[in-house]
């Protein structure tokens, strides 16, 4: 692609190193502009590199302005980063070939760099210590509290006190409200031998982590794979979800289709009976998004690949009683997985 | 508008008192439907008001479906709520005139209902609360803290410790930082008679507050409006910012377009000299999202009717030294402007 545009933000970051929320990035035969307004002027000089810095109130003209100056035949752009209204203020009186390259720039990045690889591995092991801050919290002082507190709590301990960005709002579910794989927090209260699921990550130098856990409130809690359920269903689900996982884990291998990988999670979930309250996919890619590719789906056909990243977390949701997911971040290195 | 189609989060929240991250919504001559995947189910049938929840893990073709079911032949949207991608596989194979209605529901929402302004009201409240809890943090323990820890620390005491969500992630900036307008915080120590900034708002029922001050540390630190700074250059701007904003929160009336209330501030800045330190507009609406219609800047033709709700924000940035912004949220009422 000789002429691109760009505005999403992690898109940008990763051409630059630098980005913020009002920004179009153009990239014309290798020469490039970060076209944005006054507010983020000194950031942008300070820190983007290789590209000229444009301060308009008025991106679009800008970018216009520039690519009537430049002469463009023909631009490339991704059709998911450009509203319609935006993309036809952008096209109006230019003379331009806008040639639509869905995804174009999360396809760029679903090879990592070894580079990439460390910082998500960095962010993997910023989270693990993110969750053992928050089982020490739980351990001393969880119980009684409504999962609003402990969803503010994780924030709390996943960040370290807000030294470390959140790749998303944790997702902390108590008992039923587990079986909601998106739950809000709510007023209710955590007491002993509650179920807990926690789904949470943090980012190293803009790239993401994400992982989720299944325990239960005792003396003992903590995030670690190997838990003990007081209750005998829940022992049940969660010993057939790990079952699913590391089958998963283990079996990936370089050169699959992506639904393959699926499948080998699914399977073990349908055998076990389970196939119905499976309800998502395995796994994404995980990078400067917090889902990026490859998909790992069941209808996925993308070959995987040595430096892929990607989660892998199936799940059983038992509606009215509990849900279970387990999920560890993944890199495929020398033809199998690696957990980061 | 018979039949229309919404995407927006908070778009489809005002419609039915109900959302999240992954819906489609269509009115269909009155007849609603909340189109969105099997995570949100659950929530979505117990809280989303007079409309049919529809679960499926393709929203698009979910929503063709019924559009063809329905026999639709016209249907608005807003083409800054739909990515280029997804309206036109939305387009596909459908014979319906898509009708592009700009903004139609920040339209619908830019005079506030009693309701609504109650509950801005109650944000605002809840928010100076935060303020408060800030400054009370500050004068114990505020010194010799980064921003980065101040970051985090704001946003512990604005949200009370998690129980409330936050209109946006607090600016807190310190000394040459401020002079960003949206500056993100760095490892700067806070220290004795340091200048301070911040930008913060909280949520209530999902409305949002916005509210900035500007302060210093010493034994006294508070975000009220009368500050002293030890330092005179702080002082003066300080005090041209006041009486900016004062001016233009005292003269605004009904009637108005936003372009005079914004001059009504800009005009004592530039009196004073300023002009080209202040670097954006006066202000803009606030309610569900944090920017929403009337936009208080020189362009602007909008008459400013009862029953709106907008910030009132001038500024003055010197680059490399401090930035002074101060920040109310008004509501018009009986012709005239009340602070929130």
């Amino acid at each position: 692609m000789k002429n691109y545009i760009l505005q999403n933000e992690n898109a940008v970051y990763f051409e630059c190193g630098y980005s913020c929320d009002n920004v179009i990035f153009l990239s014309l035969s290798g020469e490039n502009f970060f076209i944005t307004d006054a507010r983020y002027e000194i950031e942008a000089k300070l820190i983007a590199l290789n590209c000229q810095i444009i301060i308009s109130n008025n991106l679009i003209e800008a970018t216009k302005k520039l690519l009537k100056k430049n002469k463009i035949k023909k631009l490339s752009f991704d059709p998911n980063d450009f509203t319609l209204f935006t993309y036809e203020k952008l096209k109006d009186s230019l003379e331009i070939n806008f040639i639509q390259k869905p995804y174009f720039s999360k396809l760029k990045r679903l090879i990592k760099t070894e580079k990439e690889i460390a910082q998500i591995k960095m962010a993997m092991k910023l989270g693990r210590k993110g969750f053992e801050r928050f089982a020490e919290y739980l351990k001393k002082d969880g119980q009684n509290k409504s999962e609003k507190y402990l969803f503010f709590k994780a924030k709390e301990c996943m960040s370290n006190f807000g030294e470390l960005d959140l790749s998303f709002d944790p997702i902390v579910a108590i008992n039923q409200n587990s079986a909601k794989p998106h739950a809000l927090p709510t007023d209710n209260v955590f007491n002993k031998n509650d179920f807990l699921l926690v789904d949470a990550g943090v980012k190293f130098e803009r790239y993401c982590s994400d992982r989720t856990c299944c325990t239960s409130l005792d003396k003992n809690i903590n995030f670690k794979r190997e838990q003990n359920f007081g209750k005998k269903l829940e022992q049940k689900i969660y010993d057939i979800v790990l079952k699913a996982q590391e089958k998963a884990i283990s079996k990936a291998k370089v050169g699959m289709k992506a639904s393959q990988i699926d499948k080998l999670a699914r399977d073990v979930i349908e055998k076990a009976g389970y196939g119905k309250y499976f309800i998502h996919s395995t796994g994404h890619g995980v990078g400067l998004d917090i889902h990026e590719y490859p998909n790992i789906n069941s209808r996925s056909d993308l070959i995987i690949e040595n430096n892929m990243v990607f989660t892998v977390e199936p799940g059983i949701y038992l509606n009215d009683k509990f849900g279970v997911r387990i999920e560890d971040t993944v890199v495929m290195k020398k033809g199998r997985a690696e957990i980061l």
